[in-house]
C-alpha cells in the first residue's frame, strides 16, 4: 500500500504497459489443464489490464519493520485453539495450521502450543539449569555456560501425544488444523544432554532423569537414561533464533521421536535417579486406557503416522478440474519415513506417493501426488511406512487393539471426502 | 510477566524449592571448564536463591499471539541498515544479524532486505504472472495456477553480489551484521521454471530469459537459458509459510548460487529472447570494473566463502578462559562446500572445522570449531573449499587479480581480532 501523502496524486487505473506490446493479437480463449490462460484470453482480467498500485508507488523501505511479518493478506495463516476443549487458556492447545503451510518446516510463529500454566515469561540472564542427584558433582549452569558445550542442529518434528485424540471415536474436527495440528518440525540447536551429564558425572546406579519446567506447573517426566544418552538435546534455539517463549525460552529439553509433554520447556534442573518418579503426567496422563480396564504406559515412541494437508477442508479444491496437487506430512518417532501412499477411493486401491527432498530421521517429510481431477468425488487417504517397518493402520485396526477410551496415540489412517464441488469433510470409512 | 491485575499478591523472593533438597552441603566453589558452577559455590547467587516470577504465576495463555513474535529478551535480535549507505530507505539494503543465529536456516523475519522501490505490497488475487516473447502460446498465470504444477522444496542460500562489498578497500565495518549481512538461507517451495517454460513452448532461437519484478523498479535481468531449465524455481513460499513482502510475496524467481539480484521479487513477467537484454543492473551495475578499466561482466555464480560469526565484533567472548566455541558459515555458488579450515593465528596455522549437520548444494553449512582459550589475542580466519575445489582467497588475492574499485564478488577471507579482554574487531592482516 502507497504511503498515505502520496495519495492525492493518484489518477485513476489505465492498462498495464506490457499489454501494450501487441502480445494479444491471436490464441484461443481456452485455458491449459494447468488453469493458465492463454494470454490473449486474459484481455479482459482487470488484473492484468489495470496497473496496480505496486507498480506505481515507492513502497515501504528497508526496516521499516527490523523483525519483519507476513503480508496483510495472509492474516488467516495464525495458530486457532478450539475453546470448548478447556476450562482456561493456561492451560490449553493452539493448533498449527498445516493445511497453509508447505515443506518440512513450521516458521516458529505457527508452531503449536501446549502449557499448563502459561508462558513462562523468563529472563535468560537470570535463568540458571541445575543437574543434581545421583551425579558426582551436583551443577548449575547459566545459559552462556550452555553455550560453551559442543553445538549440533537437528531437524526434529515434535508431537503432541493427544493429536488426532478426539478422533478415536469417529470424525470430530473439520480441519487438519484441528484433527492433526498438534505437530510441527523445526531445526534445533543446542547441546547434547550427555556432555551435559557427562560433566556432573553420572553414578553407576543412575537409570532415569526428571527434567523439570521453571513455569508455574513445575512439569516434570521421566525420562530412561539409554534415551538421553542416546539423542536428546539440551536446545536453545529454533530455526536459527532463540527459542519462543511459547516454546521454552531460553531452553528446552528435545526428546527426539518421543511424545512432546516429555519436551521439557524453560528447563530449570534435571535429577537424575535410579527408578521412574511416577508422576503425574506419567500416571493419571499420558498413558492409555485399555477396553478392558488396564493401561499402557511409557509410551513414548510417536508412532508412524501420515496427513494430507491439501486438499482438506480448510484447504477445498478451488479451480474446477484438471491438474491438481495433493500435499500431505509424514512422521515416525521410530526414524525415516520409507513411503507414504495415496488412496482416492477410501482405500481400495493406492498409488506411491513423491517424498520430497532430503530424508531426515524423526522429521516432518512431505509428499506429492499429482494427479488430473475428473471432478468425481474423493475419499482422500494417506498411508505411511517407516524405515523400521511400521505400517500405518486404520482407525478400525486400532480400536480392535485398543478399544476407544484412548486419548493418546491415534496414528490412524485420516479420510478426508472431496465432493464434487471442490469441499472437503472429515469423514470416516470402514 | 504476570498480568498487572495479579501483582498486588506478591510477596517479597524467598528461596527456591530445589536448594532446600540438601545438596548445598559439600563440592567447591571452583567452576568446571566450561563455567558451570558446582551447585554449593551457586548458593550465593539470587537467580537460584530467589523464587522468579515465572515459578510462581500463570502465564499468557495459547494464542494470546495468534502468530507468535520473539521473547522481549530478544529485542536486540533485528535487522539493521546503515543509514549514510543510501540516500533512501527505498532503495536500500538492511542486514540479516547472522552473530545472534547459529544453524543455517534464516528466519523470515530476519532475511536481509535489498528493495530498489520500497516493498511491494501485493495482493495474491490480483497478481499475474505472464511468460511471452519466443514462446508457441503466450500464457498468464494466476497465483493458484502455479500452485498447480508440481511442487518442490529445496534450502538455498541468497547473497547478494555486493555483500562485503565495502571492504574491499580493507576493513571497514565492525560486525559480521554489516560485513557479512547480505546473505540468508530458507526453504523454498516452488514450482520449476522449466514445467512453466514446457507450458508455454519455447521456441528452437530462445536462449535467453528476462524476468521482471511488479514493483514500481520494474526489476529485470537476463538469464540464460540453460540455467532456467537447470534448477530455477517459481517460488511461493519460504520457511513453509508465504513469501514475506520484502522478499517477493506473492512469488518470485529462485536462482541457486547465483548473485540475489538475478531472484526477481514480485516475478509478473518473463520474457523469451534469444540473447541477452543489456539492462541497467547488467552493465551500469552488477559488473566488476578492473585495474585496467575493463569491466568483468555477467559474473553470475557467488564464489565459495565464509565467515566467523561468533566470537565476532558484535558477539565478544563474555565468559574469560576456558572451553569455547568458534561458529560460522560457508557457502558456494558451486555446490556444497567440502572442508572449512580455521585459523586462530591470522592465517599461519589451520585447523579442520567440524561440519555440520546435512551438507546440501548451494546452502549455507554450519561449521564449529571447539577450543581451549588461554585468554591471549587471537586472530580468527575461516577458509572454505568447495565440492568444485575452488579454495577461498585472501583478500590481498583478490586485490592482486581484480584491483581495488570494484564493489561486487568480494569472497575474500575475513580477520576478526579478539582481545584479551574478549571484545572483537574487524582487522585485515598481510
Amino acid at each position: 500500500m502507497p504511503p498515505q501523502n502520496r495519495k492525492t496524486d493518484r489518477p485513476g487505473p489505465s492498462r498495464r504497459q506490457f499489454l501494450s506490446s501487441g502480445l494479444l493479437a491471436g490464441g484461443a480463449a481456452v485455458a491449459t489443464g494447468f488453469g493458465a490462460t492463454r494470454s490473449a484470453a486474459a484481455a479482459g482480467d482487470p488484473a492484468i489490464t489495470e496497473i496496480q498500485d505496486w507498480n506505481r508507488y515507492l513502497g515501504e523501505g528497508v526496516v521499516s519493520r527490523p523483525y519483519g511479518v507476513p503480508s496483510q493478506f495472509e492474516s488467516q495463516v495464525i495458530r486457532r485453539d478450539v475453546e470448548w476443549l478447556t476450562a482456561s487458556r493456561e492451560s490449553s492447545v493452539s493448533f498449527t495450521p498445516l493445511h497453509e503451510l508447505d515443506g518440512i518446516i513450521t516458521p516458529n510463529g505457527l508452531c503449536f502450543e501446549r502449557h499448563h500454566a502459561g508462558i513462562a515469561e523468563i529472563d535468560p540472564s537470570k535463568h540458571r539449569l541445575m543437574i543434581n542427584g545421583l551425579v558426582d558433582t551436583p551443577l548449575v549452569f547459566t545459559m552462556q555456560d550452555l553455550m560453551r558445550f559442543p553445538r549440533e542442529n537437528h531437524v526434529y518434528f515434535l508431537e503432541c501425544a493427544a493429536n488426532s485424540g478426539m478422533e478415536w471415536r469417529g470424525a470430530q474436527l473439520n480441519g487438519c488444523q484441528y484433527t492433526h495440528g498438534m505437530v510441527h518440525c523445526v531445526v534445533y540447536t543446542g547441546v547434547r544432554l550427555k556432555h551435559l551429564l557427562d560433566e556432573a558425572g553420572v553414578k553407576p546406579s543412575a537409570k532415569w532423569l526428571l527434567p523439570e519446567g521453571a513455569d508455574a506447573s513445575a512439569m516434570t517426566r521421566s525420562i530412561p537414561m539409554e534415551k538421553a544418552l542416546d539423542d536428546c538435546l539440551v536446545a536453545f534455539k529454533m530455526n536459527g533464533e532463540a527459542l519462543r517463549p511459547e516454546q521454552g525460552y531460553p531452553v528446552r529439553l528435545v526428546v527426539p521421536g518421543w511424545e512432546g509433554n516429555m519436551w521439557i520447556k524453560w528447563l530449570r534442573r534435571i535429577e537424575v535417579g535410579d527408578q521412574p518418579w511416577q508422576q503425574r503426567e506419567e500416571t493419571s496422563k499420558y498413558t492409555d486406557l485399555l477396553a478392558n480396564g488396564t493401561a499402557r504406559r511409557f509410551t513414548w515412541v510417536m508412532d508412524v503416522k501420515s496427513v494430507i494437508t491439501s486438499p482438506s477442508p480448510q484447504a477445498p479444491i478451488n479451480h474446477g478440474r484438471g491438474k491438481a496437487v495433493i500435499s500431505g506430512l509424514a512422521w515416525s518417532g521410530n526414524g525415516r519415513i520409507k513411503r507414504v501412499d495415496v488412496s482416492l477411493d477410501g482405500g481400495r486401491n493406492w498409488t506411491t506417493a513423491r517424498l520430497d527432498g532430503v530424508s531426515l530421521p524423526k522429521a516432518l517429510h512431505r509428499f506429492y501426488l499429482d494427479f488430473d481431477w475428473d471432478g468425481s468425488p474423493l475419499l482422500l487417504q494417506s498411508r505411511a511406512i517407516d524405515e523400521a517397518g511400521f505400517v500405518q493402520p486404520t482407525k478400525d485396526a486400532l480400536r480392535a487393539a485398543r478399544g476407544s477410551n484412548s486419548i493418546y496415540h491415534n496414528n490412524g489412517i485420516q479420510t478426508w471426502h472431496v465432493k464434487a464441488d471442490g469441499t472437503v469433510e472429515n469423514v470416516e470409512v470402514s
